[in-house]
């Protein structure tokens, strides 16, 4: 097999009906901007600026509107509110627009004459091809070539070359380049104000101030390889140059176009203006080529660090790298302001928001290949501590509880109640994260500098939402687990078990730094206002927090209630296994059935593997899978790991085709609302936790791997950054080998 | 004391904070049509249209807009599509509108010299008076004396007169009366088109279409004692007449506006104009006095059937006249097509919608004072069998299901899905209502004509919605009770019992038609496509249909899980007992918390006397009524009663205030939103189950008193309407009698 085709993520002949899936999935970012992968003219019957109000509904069985096409331009922290639906990422104007015409004929992939049609994205680069040729109605057969990507080195940068060579005919072409603020976030027009420029030198701008006052300025240099004579186009909400040219056979016209985008939420001083004609003029001093080799040994750099090698299984190899392109792309580097939203910036859906996927779901990866990534993430929860704060006030509870949905300022933004009152889990998620983070890496001075103010304030706020019960035992009741398909549940075992981890661990620290480094738990106890018993009163909470099991049942209980809820009879209710089980039952009845949404005993058993025998994994498994209904796309993974530590290989295989397909499957339109970022991580977590078997650095100092290939797999290999060190990970059928980079085989065995 | 005074609901004083108030309080109907109790002239700084977005909210909680009037004008039926909120009754065009001028100087009762100003609305029949004295600032002393009524005799009319009589200084005054259609409901407007017009002779017109193309016409004669000259003054949302008139110190200014109000959902036939045209042609004709001749006379047969006596204690004996006279004025006499909905159309709270209230609250009153307006009551439920079918049928059950909140197609429109789904207890609740009609009325033909269907219907669906457990016993999970601060319980006490009667009654019903009526067993069993063994599956749902309680505990608990709920700690968290508990408490925390928001135990046990011990009341009263917030006006009542039957009088005295302030406090602004009707019948039990100890009907043949007077009541009478016989029942403190009217003394027994 070509090694292309291993990295190359393809569309080969154009289908409308599929064109939503690849816009997502074709979503290209550098961390700082975000384009989904749209064409640069647009798609017939697809308006994007109709106004409608989207109301809170169920994600998983809501109709998105928009069937066709949805551009999306996202900057990370942009926002807007929403009147129904509260914060939400803003789709800023279009900047890719690049529209041909031949007479009256103007260029669209649905009513065109369109033959070979192709799209590639190269995941190595990040840069998105299409070719196709064109038989206009004039007769020019045109040979149409396109590229594009958002620079890696250079990230306020986009750059866009097209090619029309004609294969046969003549005639006269119209291009249009524009830039774009016909454009609608879920319905709503959150532009206060777009002007649109002619600027010199066959330039355009487009200055947008958002409602909330944020200031994006977007400009774009154009070129062309004929003499097009530049007319500037403007719309009240459209920045436009309109040229044309004549063309004979032979001839080839290439068109650049060259965009700058800055913001007034940049890092960078000066005005928006000031700083994007900075950059464009940066830009063109550089070259087409010079502009390209930064970008490419960027990209180049964070797959040496990144990439997963799969030997015998191309389907799974595209499928990881094309996770971990996503997982790439989304992280905006050395920016802690913000973190890596549900839809991996690459769709409307979930606003833009923060979910405990970042810390569950993301960081291993992020830890275990770019650690400065990981500690930006957490900083974001620290830096939101403040809205955390605000959170648990406004529920009237002292300390901070995150959001279930997260605000750039961390204030929740859930529009459904059952979850943002009741799935409060994510608060000890974040405290498990900090910890990893610090285990994995050895960063201990994060603890006491940054990470011992969040466990005091959630600590705080843990022991105001626990209730006690006649035996003296700590309970928390009214919970939704993991599993969203039971909102109100009584001492859910993970949520109880995070929070016991999370108040155990705030007691250890602040015993720790109080032993240890007396200056800093003195600034850290006038920092926070630690009163004299509040320490005890957390290990005590901590003590007597009640799990609802233990050791002598094999089947961990999802929480102490579990057992009263009603059978389900799958087979007369899921009549359609292609569809997600929650559009066959409703709500109500979903809420008081045993049906889980997603692992909840299983994700718990994951995250703490040490505390259950390996007849609760297996007996838990048995008993949970079946009534399990994966509507949720974090599941999969989390049961693909049991799997194969149970050594389920086909289950374990057929999870991974799960985990594979939740994206990537066509037929599914899988990415068409955005990408499933936290199944991008669960991918990387079931290859390297799953198959390779690697104990989690929260409970190894050391690398310890206890490998278990799929079938058909002939070598595993990646990169793993643990605790300041680099190491080489090969995993063969019957051996394997862990090496440190730059250094000697460390420690060699064999797969049990 | 005057008499008067027992029969008239005063306002002394205007003061603007308390206005939104006497709206409510003062509203006028009868039946057909309802006004709030606004100033002829509207009120400044109190624009009726603005437009705003209102949400779905928690009702208890929400801050109302509108602070200081919000107008109103209702018939049933009229009712449009708001996109967050659902159906709500439209806020009609107002057809009060009389406005005074003197120069530059509008009447406004903000912002004129007024004094002595004074409104009385007078119960026994339904007229609203205000005087007041008006010193212009040209120097007239005007006395203003205005009435008006809605006929309870002719429907369609609307009566107004005003009188200016000028007791000094001289000048010209202008008078405008308008018919205004710049009215919302909730925020929205909801008329499509609207036309004014005028009319010959005086007359206006304004005909307004609704969204959901409903056509209101409303027209009005206008008379004047002066001649005033009357010019049109239409803007393109209101109709309008100015005139103007010089008068002289001793002149006497009269002004009539006859309105009558039509609409295409009317049941007669022709056009709403040509209806209104004869309407009022019809009026002029009768003349001023026969028509108020015709109307009294209609409030007089009413209060004849309904009134209740309380000698000593005045406070009672009018808040027990203001309860009765909106109960009156709420019910449309033979229309089947709407019922009585929770704010008695005096408010756009809770959107015209029809709750439990109907059948638990407000049906005793008009059992036993007008049994054909029960039966209609029922006949709205019967006639919505087809919206229950479908509500059953999106939650995928069979049979039928009927909506917490109604619309007037029997269709759920509660916004908030914890109520929606979960408060179910009302499918049951109808069918109990159905048998104490029956009961109380005799009417047995009701049952095999009407009530089958709904019982069949019902039946299917509680079969579909009950869960088996391991025991073999039937349950009922994931239920929201009357306690609505509880939405997930587990088999709630209230809900099972009166599933399980319904069930019982189901099955013994179709036993006994089939025994007794072979031809009415046959046609039921046609219609409603009974299948073999679906009898036994109702009966051996109800036989097996769990019961948390039983005999053996004094304290019956609300809900199987009750138990595991926690304990507030009231005295920290409720700081001020003079507002909700609801304000101090987070809904997260409210849901998993032993704070009930209304009687829930004590319901089932006031619904179902005969089946607990005195025991058992005296237990769970004792236990539950200080954890319970009464949040809901629809609690009071209910421990009012059962403090009553235990005999503490003080406790029943002080719950007979709470039920009294409910809607004539003004220091609480009760009835700003609209009359809490629920509570008006709640009144009526108070006095009548409670006082009186009077036996339901549900559980006695013949009518059985176990007075209990408050301290201090002297007499209680009043006449009851019992299986088709008429009583008059009267109670001393020692002494009771009951009285066959047109007939003798049937029983005289001696208060307990």
């Amino acid at each position: 097999m070509n090694e292309d085709n291993l990295w190359w993520l393809k569309e080969d002949g154009y289908e409308a009906r599929l064109h939503k899936h690849y816009e997502g999935l074709f979503t290209q970012g550098n961390g700082y901007m975000h384009v989904r992968g749209s064409f640069e003219e647009g798609c017939s019957d697809a308006p994007q600026d109709e106004e409608y109000l989207r109301f809170p509904d169920n994600v998983t069985l809501e109709k998105p509107r928009h069937p066709k096409s949805k551009q999306g331009t996202f900057i990370p922290g942009i926002v807007a509110q929403h009147p129904l639906l509260k914060e939400e990422i803003v789709n800023l104007p279009y900047m890719l627009g690049l529209e041909f015409r031949s007479g009256d004929e103007a260029l669209d992939m649905d009513r065109c004459r369109i033959s070979g049609y192709s799209r590639r994205l190269d995941l190595r680069d990040g840069r998105l091809h299409r070719s196709f040729l064109w038989e206009t109605k004039e007769g020019m057969q045109l040979k149409c070539t396109y590229s594009r990507y958002l620079s890696m080195a250079d990230t306020h940068l986009c750059i866009q070359q097209v090619q029309l060579e004609v294969l046969a005919g003549e005639g006269r072409l119209e291009v249009k380049a524009a830039l774009r603020a016909d454009v609608r976030t879920n319905g709503m027009n959150h532009f206060a104000r777009v002007v649109p420029s002619a600027e010199p030198g066959d330039c355009i701008s487009l200055e947008t101030l958002t409602e909330e006052g944020n200031r994006i300025f977007m400009l774009s240099a154009l070129e062309a390889s004929e003499a097009v004579n530049w007319q500037a186009g403007h719309t009240p909400v459209m920045a436009a140059l309109r040229g044309e040219c004549r063309l004979n056979t032979g001839d080839r016209l290439t068109v650049s176009k060259l965009t700058a985008v800055t913001t007034d939420r940049d890092m960078e001083e000066g005005t928006v203006r000031d700083r994007a004609l900075a950059q464009l003029s940066r830009a063109r001093k550089l070259g087409r080529e010079q502009l390209y080799n930064r970008h490419a040994d960027c990209w180049k750099r964070k797959w040496q660090a990144a990439d997963i090698r799969i030997k015998g299984d191309d389907a799974a190899q595209l499928s990881v790298r094309a996770s971990i392109y996503h997982l790439i792309r989304s992280n905006r580097e050395e920016d802690d302001r913000v973190a890596i939203c549900a839809k991996g910036y690459a769709g409307e859906a979930y606003f833009g928001r923060y979910f405990w996927d970042t810390e569950i779901n993301l960081l291993p990866f992020f830890l275990h290949t770019h650690p400065q990534a990981a500690r930006n993430l957490l900083l974001f929860r620290y830096n939101t501590l403040d809205g955390a704060r605000r959170n648990a006030q406004k529920y009237g509870y002292r300390g901070a509880r995150y959001a279930w949905e997260s605000s750039i300022s961390g204030e929740e933004q859930c529009a459904n109640w059952q979850y943002a009152d009741h799935e409060i889990h994510i608060t000890a998620d974040i405290v498990y994260a900090l910890y990893h983070y610090v285990r994995a890496t050895g960063d201990d001075e994060f603890l006491e500098r940054y990470a011992v103010d969040i466990l005091v304030e959630t600590a705080r706020y843990w022991c105001d939402r626990v209730d006690w019960n006649r035996e003296g035992e700590g309970e928390l009741l009214s919970v939704m687990g993991p599993d969203e398909y039971l909102p109100f549940t009584r001492n859910n075992a993970f949520t109880n078990r995070m929070v016991k981890f999370s108040l155990e661990q705030t007691v250890a620290c602040l015993d720790s730094l109080e032993d240890g480094k007396r200056d800093s738990y003195a600034a850290a106890a006038a920092r926070l206002d630690i009163r004299p018993g509040e320490r005890e009163r957390f290990r005590h909470t901590a003590e007597k927090l009640r799990l609802p099991y233990d050791s002598r049942s094999d089947i961990v209980p999802q929480s102490d209630d579990f057992d009263s809820y009603a059978e389900v009879d799958f087979a007369s209710v899921w009549t359609d296994r292609s569809r997600p089980f929650g559009h066959f039952i409703s709500q109500e009845r979903n809420y008081r059935s045993k049906a889980l949404k997603q692992a909840d005993v299983l994700e718990l058993m994951m995250l703490f593997p040490q505390e259950f025998t390996r007849a609760q994994l297996k007996a838990s498994y048995a008993y949970y899978e079946p009534i399990t209904t994966h509507d949720s796309s974090l599941s999969a993974a989390v049961h693909g790991i049991v799997a194969s530590w149970l050594g389920q290989k086909e289950a374990a295989g057929a999870f991974l085709q799960r985990v594979m397909d939740i994206d990537l499957s066509a037929e599914k339109k899988g990415a068409a609302e955005g990408i499933h970022i936290a199944n991008c991580g669960g991918l990387w977590q079931l290859i390297v936790y799953g198959f390779a078997g690697l104990k989690s650095a929260m409970w190894s100092e050391s690398i310890e791997l206890e490998p278990r290939l799929p079938e058909g797999w002939e070598k595993l290999s990646f990169t793993l950054a643990w605790r300041g060190e680099r190491y080489q990970i090969t995993v063969n059928p019957d051996t394997y080998e862990v090496q440190k980079l730059n250094g000697g085989n460390l420690v060699a065995g064999t797969t049990v």
